[in-house]
């Protein structure tokens, strides 16, 4: 792991979600750029000394030249590091597992992108909330056809604790991802916007191929936007709302996706994952579960307990360092990622990019509808 | 009142609102522009035969030559005819109260504004959401300035009725509110957009000041749009979001508003009508009910029941009808509407129509922002 | 209309309801005992003087004696005096509506019985909860069998606004209900308990055979109970739970019903009315509402907007109104009461002074079974 | 760990429960009865084969000579096995994690009892459902008396997954649990009854005095009961009432929790269990988060990611693990439990016996009180 040491949120989360099912062990990091906490951070987390780095690259020469050196990496560092690192150790030869978003700009996003394209390495990134159960069914019920042809998707994703100016008074979380040097220019389109535009693609099946943005940032003196509406066009004709705010009091992480079509509609949302309004038209509404019969195949796999023993966000993101591992268990055997494995990639992470670029660039011209090519 | 006979949906809840509160007795009614369908619907309702009238200027001008003529009309009908009849009336000196949206064009609308601005008589708009004690108390709210500045009011308005093309089937509501020259070319815009519009600046208390909108008609052969995306930007620079759609299943009559404040945020639903969250920033979000402490004057004074015991629909409706009632009351002493007496106007709908005009226009050129000024 | 007079709550929600679907009109009244205050008050209500009583066996013999007599009296006085009241007007031939529970004790309920069971004159109840549409539909379902064979009836009706000694402050309405004379020894019993146990057995159609109670005031000084554990046993071998509590706050009027059968269960809860959870085993749980396909007759014919457009607690009240209108009118042709009218009679109010006297006849048995026999 | 071996549903749980926190290892295990299915069990979980046992005896005796050899012991067979197999390890020196209920018979649970009292090792029952930290914020609350004097605690377990006969069909978990020699007399009483009434005293603080029960098999054809009505009465005055059922059909795991006191009410809810209504008399309910303000340490020290993250029945049972860690950390420093460290323990598990005896002997005797006294 490199990133993550003391004080660190999404590092822990990380971890234990790695830890879940069984399939990772944390044996070696770069937890820190300062050596003593890194030192300090690591000891605390069982990693012996002899692998425990101050430096990235000294970790990707070392462990490259251990015969049981680590086959993967997890990077949970502030997003203008992620590629950095993560180029150093694909071509160390080991998988790569990135915290979102991909990077802080487009431009170095894609110049990775180039070189990480030829790389026979996996590169993963955690966009975990496509890996709850409930979100992975809604995708196959629209797979399957059983919305019809798609007309609207209405996303958001609503948070409330930079309602007030918190990266004043010391707090860390805050600090990095309000100022672009670390976080990107992004804002809150790179912290939680980025998730959302991923799912709403992730479930619908379809590729958004325009934006318009009003961006705002509502607290006095910050730098970054705080607030996103968002309009969309996909390919095909259906279109999109999208709300990101993380100045809505009484949000907590509201991430909520409905998707409607020309036979039934969906509503999910992810601070109570484990159930799927799903309504046929002309049907009363019903509630699906994680053991509603006919639950698709691949919500089925990821899901551990029987119905009623609700799973929650960490849950949701182990089954994605699940389905990475069972890429790499593929990859020991020379052999590509199986057909029903399902994790978010480089090419979602450059998608990302492009939907930050593109709003920023919408938004600046006062709201003009910007194309999402690549 | 006109219109409202046999087979129309709209004239019956009004006339069971009108009654609610014992305020009101209807007692003549030009119900149906067919003479024979007019008069069976009459009888039916116990209107006496002398004043059961086919056309509606003969009633106007025989209740204004009766001793005991009506003091106030309802007004019914498709809404191209909304105007030219108000305009008889209260020429006859006879209070006009008229179903939403105000005209079918913005044209006609501001050529009777010009008029009845100049009359001394009452003109009420049933924008009936706007009654609910609920969306009463949140007005309050905001007005003693509990959520501090606003920054985004969310607001949606969602159907799923016209999903399929009902209107091909003999659907009488359907065929008529998606024929431009009964219902106008706002289509859903006028319909149900305007309520939710209404309400966004009734209950915010901010002057919407520009609009952009992606319209559309996603069922095949329609001619109007059955699905709205929207932005708004009030004056003070709070940003709004508004979703419109008849298409939507799982939707029965989906009109829900949420309003963040720096201090606190509020969420609203109309299908579960007698209970509003109110998030403070920082303290857990408290489920307001009707019987809650501290419930404010205006919500006090349009409620019935006690907590516990739901109000709907038809009580928010009555409500409209009550605060109209207490103006008439004034007026027949000469006084002006009273300071606390609250119900929607020519301004609310001359509003209303420019959002149409607006709308229609920020789509059709592709998504600019467009003043909403008169 | 016998009592209901100023400051009083039911009889202004009687009025209401009696109005709403246009069946009733208000013409003569017994408001108050105390004479000035009834004659203030149905002044207020727009009676005509030489039609406001003082006294209501004057009013019965007044009204005998008119050509344009009511066809119905309506009696809203404490529980003690309902019958004394109801079998003077039902001598005189007029129709009575009465409201619940039937009396303030089983034996002058029996007394009475006798007696009106030979009048061919109607005699409602108004358990007003079972006019609730969603309830009709819950009973339908039960009716065809689509819940198979009834195993348990879970039934609970909690409020909070006895928590405290109200009855000591001047609060009216605690004060007769807490009062053994005016209420009846039933308490809580009498005055909810009622309404609970009447609609475990109007839904499920089950035949509610024996009851063990555990009864408590929890109030100190409170002479009367505020809260009933109560298990009952139904032929066929149904079980039941049935939790009645005046002193449980954060519950304003939480009657909530849940049967369970051998194919599928159901849920409904009144501060919510308009929908019904429909849980048949081994499918996804349905949110059944009025706009639902295969809403059974007797819920369509009670309601009166459309889906999404919620009724509420004077909708369902006026529905038990509009039942007793239809027998009314068939009363006028010398019918009997068609089969698909539907409302509460004597033999629910007995039902209902059986259920109380047992349940204290149990608790004060420390919980033995007690059978529910005439 | 002992039992847990292939097609076990528990033993997954506490292995995933053990391992998120990183406290535990699994290192040996005598996972099943038959040596084959034990020996490619303990494969499967990385058991490496000199740890792999088939017989638990032996694997007390080897473990507890070697110098690394396990210091606790999972036991997750069926009940009849728990005290046998627990009393062996206790003997052993190695601390003993079971899973509820203690046992088949109150008879055995007592004598166990007897010895294990007198042991300095850890036992600890898995009632994991008082891990949750809104169920521990919502003990905390009573505990400061935010609740004022408890009156009544409404508690109900309902599943739907034995609403036909399951076991019949050669599903396994049904098939153990629906056997009296197995599972005990108990049937639904052991399996979750005993989870709701450990809740009910857990959060409430209150000690069970008195048990009245109404026992059912509805399922035809089964031995063992799969609906319970319950009256509870306890210490002080408080009055409780339990259902308990698993052929309640659209119910999962639906374990409620509902407190009510002179001064406030809760409500709870395991399926959504991130949040606790929280109804102060007299003010509007507030709905507690795990981020709400003033949470309670005990709430604060078992939760590990942010509001509006939900975590589920995994992190709930985890808690459990970790907080049993604690005590084994200070057990290996010869120290006590620490005062916050709080799990089931031996008196738990007798208190659960004693509930289904009593339940047993009251529903026997057609509902008569029994005291709850060991």
């Amino acid at each position: 792991m490199v990133g993550g040491g003391e004080g660190a949120f999404i590092g822990e989360i990380h971890r234990i979600a790695a830890r879940l099912d069984n399939h990772y062990e944390l044996v070696a990091g770069a937890l820190c750029s300062e050596a003593e906490r890194s030192i300090r951070s690591a000891k605390t987390l069982g990693i012996s000394a002899d692998r425990s780095y101050i430096d990235y690259q000294e970790m990707a020469k070392k462990e490259l030249a251990r015969t049981n050196g680590i086959e993967a990496v997890v990077i949970v560092t502030p997003n203008h590091l992620h590629l950095r690192i993560a180029e150093i150790f694909l071509k160390a030869g080991i998988h790569v597992i990135c915290d979102k978003p991909l990077s802080a700009t487009l431009e170095e996003a894609q110049a990775f992108a180039e070189f990480a394209r030829k790389s026979d390495k996996i590169f993963a990134l955690t966009y975990n909330y496509s890996g709850y159960p409930m979100v992975r069914h809604a995708r196959a019920l629209i797979a399957k056809g059983q919305l019809g042809e798609i007309r609207t998707v209405q996303i958001e994703y609503a948070q409330d604790w930079l309602s007030e100016k918190l990266e004043d008074s010391g707090h860390k979380q805050a600090a990095w991802r309000t100022d672009p040097k670390l976080g990107g220019e992004g804002g809150l389109l790179g912290d939680i916007g980025t998730h959302a535009f991923h799912l709403s693609s992730f479930v619908s099946g379809l590729q958004p191929t325009e934006i318009l943005a009003d961006l705002n940032h509502f607290v006095e003196g910050r730098s970054l936007d705080d607030n996103a509406h968002i309009l969309l066009r996909f390919s095909g004709g259906a279109k999109g709302m999208l709300w990101v705010s993380q100045v809505a009091p009484g949000n907590e992480n509201g991430l909520r996706l409905r998707i409607y079509g020309s036979k039934a509609g969906i509503e999910w949302s992810q601070e109570n994952p484990n159930y799927l309004k799903f309504s046929p038209l002309g049907e009363p509404s019903k509630i699906l579960g994680r053991g509603s019969p006919e639950l698709s195949e691949s919500a089925v796999k990821v899901t551990r307990t029987p119905p009623g023993h609700p799973e929650g966000y960490i849950e949701g993101f182990a089954n994605i360092y699940a389905e990475i591992a069972h890429a790499v268990y593929a990859a020991r055997e020379g052999k590509p990622v199986p057909h029903d494995v399902l994790f978010p990639d480089l090419e979602d992470g450059i998608a990302g990019m492009i939907f930050i670029e593109a709003s920023l660039n919408s938004s600046r011209n006062d709201g003009k509808w910007v194309l999402l090519n690549n």
